[in-house]
């Protein structure tokens, strides 16, 4: 296989030629809304998400088009939880990766409605046509992602965050399930996309989901890692915002040795979960050794 | 038929059970985000646009559980809406039917996720098997709500309201647009919604489709028209708000007693959209007749 930077660079090239069809494009009275939309799915960032849907498709030979299309689609869903999260009201984050906040660009109410429609353009590329021929492919799509990004899902996790962050007492099974909704569901819902557009067997789904559970538990471990030990300069964020916000995280709860080895163990098993594939699912192998080995 | 407040209190109460049954339970670590949703949803109000699903629907002898799923999704969209639309950095409002708005209940972080998961749930509604057994049916739900919902419809209706509070100027093509957009949409999908499910016609489809657009606008007339003239202790809110937020309305423009005929205009117009239907869509024509001549 080609070097992963190399695949991931791909990826996000094509991803964000993708999304940048799938956008409004600013022309009328609402054209701030669309400029908003534009501003914070253009910030960058690794595409991860769209690098787990791209590699699960590839592993069931899906039209790259069609892929492409589902990867913007959880990009978009991504970006507005980005938006909202950053909000004074949230986490009240001036910058995202380098640059003002959408909020801050922008203003707060431009913000809301940004996410806002984000999230409906995230549900409306699934369901169009081009999407793939099949609705039923097309509406277990939809049917995933609303689970994923819901109450049961991302905003429930973001909900337990919240509370967490006013209380402060959390032990390592509370924070397991907040992760695991607020970001596990959505690297679920990534991996599994391909198994859904490819038609794949029930093993095969089951495999990408198992091996979803695993690396995103892993990949927050080498978040609140960063936190810890990174370097600013790579990170793009000061050392220790979790330790002042008073955040119970992975790592201060198991300390940074217990953190580090138990998310090794967890990118074992991710992938181990892989093994019903061959070498075309090697991407996703060196994706997961890569989260916890990051710098960034 | 009998007597449309009858037939408005009925559906009512069918779409109130069936959003009980559809809202997530507040039980874990994140209850309190399911409380907020259910907070608003059972604001009350007069569930219009349930009412306008559930209508359509019976024109096609659709499953009355499977409209109400529908109706169901539909008002949890309207409710998100309604819950960002009051928060401080939009229209601000303290209040919504006479109790406190979601954020005031609650605070700002919940009020956004409560909006945020509710947008979601309604997705997830529409794509659930029990509401359609054909995937094509509900993925044709999911595509029109997506796209009355997002920065083309609900969103960027919003967006140019807030732009227009912003510097005041406004024609009454721009005025029509905003509606169109911002309430319009989503009446046009409740009205639809029943043709969808039951497999209508062409023509059938967009009869209904040309009855919502007339009925939407005529709709928002009269709003702006209670705001001018109603009575406080009926409307629940005080008189003249638009007014002295500087805030142009066909009421503004036209003054009232253009406005309160064209509102007329349009309503004829929308009960002659419905002529290919028979006496089934009375309560359609009364609904019309009724929403000119509310007082609440």
């Amino acid at each position: 296989m080609a070097d992963l930077q190399t695949l991931l660079a791909e990826c996000a090239a094509t991803v964000d030629k993708t999304m940048d069809l799938l956008l409004p494009k600013p022309d009328d009275a609402e054209a701030l809304l669309f400029e908003a939309m534009r501003y914070s799915c253009t910030a960058g960032g690794k595409r991860l998400r769209p690098f787990l849907v791209m590699q699960s498709a590839a592993l069931f030979r899906v039209d790259k088009r069609c892929a492409a299309r589902v990867a913007s689609a959880v990009e978009f869903m991504h970006t507005y939880s980005l938006i909202h999260d950053d909000l004074p009201a949230m986490d009240n984050a001036d910058t995202r990766r380098g640059r003002p906040s959408c909020h801050k660009q922008f203003d707060e109410a431009t913000a809301i409605l940004a996410g806002d429609a984000l999230q409906a353009l995230a549900f409306e590329v699934l369901a169009a046509p081009e999407t793939h021929a099949d609705p039923a492919v097309r509406i277990e799509l939809v049917r995933e992602l609303s689970q994923a990004a819901g109450g049961h899902g991302m905003c429930g996790g973001q909900m337990i965050d919240l509370l967490a962050e006013r209380d402060g007492e959390m032990n390592i099974g509370a924070i397991t399930r907040l992760q695991r909704l607020k970001t596990g569901e959505m690297f679920a819902f990534s991996s599994v996309a391909g198994a859904i557009l490819g038609k794949g067997s029930y093993r095969s789904y089951m495999a990408l989901h198992n091996f979803a559970q695993e690396f995103g538990l892993a990949f927050q471990i080498a978040d609140d890692l960063l936190d810890v030990e990174g370097d600013p300069e790579k990170t793009g964020k000061p050392v220790g915002q979790d330790a002042a916000a008073g955040k119970a995280t992975f790592v201060s709860i198991l300390g940074a040795e217990r953190a580090r080895a138990q998310a090794h163990l967890l990118i074992d098993q991710a992938v181990h979960a892989l093994e019903v594939f061959d070498e075309a699912a090697d991407p996703l192998r060196e994706a997961a050794r890569y989260v916890v080995d990051r710098t960034n």
